[in-house]
């Protein structure tokens, strides 16, 4: 048991494929048969509802509040920011029509074009900047600052579960403020807000820094990221703020009277984390026997599994198990009640192992009539394969918290130690050529460079991207290792998803 | 300020504009650029998210997982229920393009025709359908009980905030079991649940009761309802629960094999409930001077306003309301802490006081220098307008849940008595159409009645609908009122949203 895998193939034979197996097997979303779009199924979208339930709590206690903008956008307000529209046109769904025909064969058709056409959202910059040029109009009305939950469609030629899907769903902020300073701190305070969350809950390691100039959000003055390393060494990009200055506030005429009674444009900024991070969720953690989840995170902690050898004896073993249940649910984890359940189901005691293997469920326990008479229970752990723990069961019931707790921390100190091995600072060009020369990813680069476009060849030719100046040493300055150039800042380069 | 009212019109002057006020001044939503669309504006989504909370932990008490499946459909999935399409053919925008192309004006123009096209979902039985068809195999896949949040469109011609917008959010609850009697339980299960929030949660009185033939659900065998009556006495249908027979699982194909290793087709439900249930809420409770909110679904029981009228007093005044507004905060009211703000805006105190009013937070609370050196407050309730009391602040602290929960049945219970005032039972024909016979909706009325095409043109005339066979009375019988047939349902007939 402990050399068959259960997800084939492996990491190490085939990564790419690996992952859409993890995902098949733990049963989280499916490919549907409509372009580009996946379904999210029951596991899956549970973990959805716990990143939204913790992320929208921070936003509440950070100021702001919630609000449900228009689906479609006229195409006209997109055009009203040059670049932003070059970064959307490629890709949007566009409604033309507004009901159906039989046609003389009985197929359905298009019929009712409209005159003025709608594109899906793929972000709402401009619908939200229409109304704020509304309701802004004194200094009073500042700061403004809203989120919606949403899906949103870009019209992705390659597409893939979670991490690249046409429709996703996401979370926009959008804040308007009086000040460039006000502004800023915010695009800051929630780059921190994300990082916070994905790494406590997610526990998810992320390098923070902004986005070089070619990189950044069509029509952003600075885009904030937060960078993880996968276990195949690429990059993804989790969460990104962006500091829009007053782009979008000429473009749609935002302006408010200051207390000196001027006229002035407001300052706006916007953020969004999508479906995105539950690919990032799977590809940090799980291994080669599927889905491995942090206890935060995880719709149930912990699955008793009641071994049942004798018709006789289930009553007893049932019964055992549902107090177990009830003792363990009065303790509290990460300030809830351990999430705990029974799976009493009528399959081969392997099959139900491994289906809360594949899920990645934190802990699984076994009680069967030897458990029962011993008060004991047999625990395996998820971060710890292979291996089976007796305890006794008044034991157990007190250090659960501690268990969890324990799990959460050794997973994110597991993928951090595994970024912090696959990160090379590199001074030489060749060195750093031959750390990207195969077709594997081998880390994090971290190098001095200047934002040219002379260099865009080489880093098509390794198929790597610029994934930010980390914050960090954002202010150190060396010699570009491209072009030589003086005071180049620190900046990561990557293989990225 | 007793004599002036806060709305105009009032409702008897002009209902509907009365309404398009009340959401005007309570800001909880307004019209977009996008056609028949709506934004929903803080207030408001507050509103619907402390819907989505209480009914959402409802649905998984029930056994009901959430899921998240595509917003595009593809117009052959449609094409596969007969009724289902001749319902949403007409009213649903159609995705024809996947990007923009600058014409030689540089105007955006769709460009990227799709082969197949695309419809936004109306409703989405037909990729649950597909699914469904996929993922069950045996008796022991089901039942299947999913549940989705989501955005759905119809392309409405006349559109009015909450009650009729092109597109809205709901959830919609699909179901597939092994024998229509557990079908048919799901569905009467469901739509008790919708009672007991409205009713509970929203203070709404209804009555459920089974749609005639002719206002079904298209491709449903039975559709259930919960009818309200509004104050100008016309009926909401505000939540409906469909049994579909096996309607949809023939056209899918969604088969399992039984126990008996035979395969069968199963049985399906749906059951939604979308914001246009706020419409209701809305013109259940409000009055001239703008929203009433029952408190279990106020974003805030309670606002403390402090009256500052000299700056020297500031200071006293701040923190007596901050001392109060913790200990209110520490009182439970429906298992949740009572939720208080405090209104500092610097904003005359008539203002602040109507903000408060027209926006339907359940009590507002003075504090001047009197209530401070008197350890007391003067409390006025959004339901009993006009009146202001003093009293002591402990006896305030102790008293605040029974005081919002007399709000609480104070409001079910005049609905509910409007509701019964409003309702008539004819056995006289010319009776009936005297009720109906002016422009005004003058409550409803309950008929025996059959379901007959001949009755359409009186319908018609008299600009009314059947709105249900009442569940209560659904085993009488009588003599129609139209035709006089025998063994006629009683049926509720009533001008409707």
């Amino acid at each position: 048991m402990a050399q068959q895998k259960a997800i084939s193939p492996t990491r190490l034979e085939d990564y790419p494929q690996w992952y859409q197996q993890v995902i098949k097997a733990a049963e989280l979303a499916e490919p549907s048969p409509v372009r580009g779009c996946m379904i999210i199924r029951p596991w899956g979208y549970a973990l959805w509802e716990k990143i939204q339930s913790v992320l929208d709590a921070r936003f509440k206690a950070t100021g702001h509040s919630n609000v449900y903008f228009p689906l479609l956008i006229p195409l006209e307000y997109l055009q009203k920011e040059a670049e932003h529209i070059k970064g959307f046109a490629k890709e949007c769904a566009v409604v033309t029509h507004h009901r159906l025909e039989a046609d003389a064969e009985g197929k359905l058709q298009p019929a009712g074009e409209l005159e003025d056409p709608y594109i899906i959202r793929p972000t709402s910059e401009t619908v939200f900047g229409i109304q704020y040029a509304k309701w802004i109009k004194s200094y009073r009305d500042l700061p403004l600052k809203l989120n919606q939950w949403a899906n949103v469609m870009r019209w992705e030629m390659r597409t893939r579960l979670f991490l690249r899907t046409s429709e996703f769903l996401w979370q926009e902020g959008h804040t308007a403020h009086a000040t460039a300073e006000e502004a800023q701190e915010e695009t800051l305070q929630m780059l921190d807000v994300y990082q916070d969350v994905i790494e406590n809950t997610l526990a998810i390691p992320t390098i923070p820094g902004e986005k070089t100039a070619r990189e950044r959000f069509p029509g952003a003055i600075n885009t904030y990221t937060l960078e993880a390393m996968m276990q195949d060494c690429k990059a993804l990009q989790s969460a990104t703020s962006h500091f829009l200055g007053q782009n979008f506030a000429k473009s749609f005429n935002i302006q408010f009277t200051d207390q000196n009674e001027q006229l002035q444009h407001v300052w706006t900024t916007s953020w969004g984390l999508s479906t995105r991070i539950i690919g990032g969720l799977i590809m940090t953690h799980s291994d080669d026997d599927g889905l491995v989840l942090p206890p935060k995170i995880a719709p149930i902690h912990a699955v008793i599994l009641p071994i049942i050898r004798k018709d006789q004896d289930a009553g007893l073993i049932i019964e055992y198990c549902q107090k177990l249940k009830e003792a363990l649910g009065q303790q509290l984890f990460n300030q809830e009640p351990i999430r705990v359940e029974i799976d009493s189901r009528d399959l081969n005691g392997g099959e139900k192992y491994w289906h809360h293997v594949k899920r990645g469920v934190p802990l699984r326990i076994e009680i069967g009539l030897r458990e029962v008479n011993g008060d004991s229970l047999a625990i395996s752990r998820r971060d710890q394969l292979g291996q089976k723990i007796t305890q006794s069961r008044q034991q157990f019931i007190q250090e659960l918290p501690h268990i969890l707790q324990e799990i959460q921390s050794g997973l994110y100190e597991r993928a951090l130690n595994y970024q912090k091995v696959h990160s090379h600072h590199f001074t030489n060009l060749n060195e750093f050529k031959d750390f990207f020369a195969n077709d594997q990813a081998n880390g994090f680069a971290y190098v001095y460079s200047s934002d040219d476009e002379s260099i865009e060849h080489l880093l098509k030719e390794y198929k790597i991207s610029a994934r930010c100046i980390p914050l960090a040493t954002s202010q150190e300055t060396g010699s570009c290792i491209f072009t030589g150039k003086q005071n180049a800042k620190k900046i990561i380069y990557a293989k990225a998803y």
